[in-house]
């Protein structure tokens, strides 16, 4: 039995509590970039940058205030959608050079027999 | 209604879901600090160090392990795990300052009336 008292058993406890959290948010930044890769090839396939400054402004604000409610430091917040969203636009990136590759090998192939 | 062929609608479709997710987690993340608030406190009380390097190998290896079941890249995993640990550690040498600057006015204080 767990002793509540014990500074040892406390720790153990949070720690628990860090990782089944930790596992939690893992998997909701893999359901998040399911969606980016989605936006990506979207807009790689219409031509539209993969940044969009008034959109970022917008999530910027609505998690300042999500942070702020919940008693998260919205400072660490915006660190946090910087650090995601900078992870995302690498990827669009590489999404984007696949794309086209594939766009202009079938424009050579439309040649071919 | 929205029409799932449009890909102005779909990609506010995908916005949407992201919304959602950010909203997830930053209320997952506002939790995992007030968990590790309480690691900071006691480790203080107790004199331990910060960081326990091995209980960090521990949790790389099984967020590396959480993402790649759940397809998200374990690199980025893990850099997500460096990125709030390195919150975590800023946070916990502040708690460290004022429980110590507390103990020492508490040391003082006893010689007063």
């Amino acid at each position: 039995m767990m002793d509540p008292a014990n500074p040892v058993s406390k720790l153990r406890d949070l720690r628990d509590s860090i990782d089944n959290i930790d596992a939690a948010i893992v998997h909701m930044l893999a359901e998040r970039f399911r969606c980016t890769r989605a936006v990506g090839k979207l807009k790689a396939q219409h031509g539209q940058p993969s940044r969009d400054p008034g959109r970022e402004a917008e999530q910027v604000s609505r998690l300042r205030h999500l942070a702020a409610v919940s008693k998260l430091d919205p400072d660490f917040a915006e660190r946090f959608l910087s650090f995601v969203i900078h992870e995302v636009v690498r990827q669009h990136e590489t999404v984007r050079r696949v794309t086209n590759k594939d766009t202009s090998r079938s424009e050579h192939s439309s040649t071919g027999p």
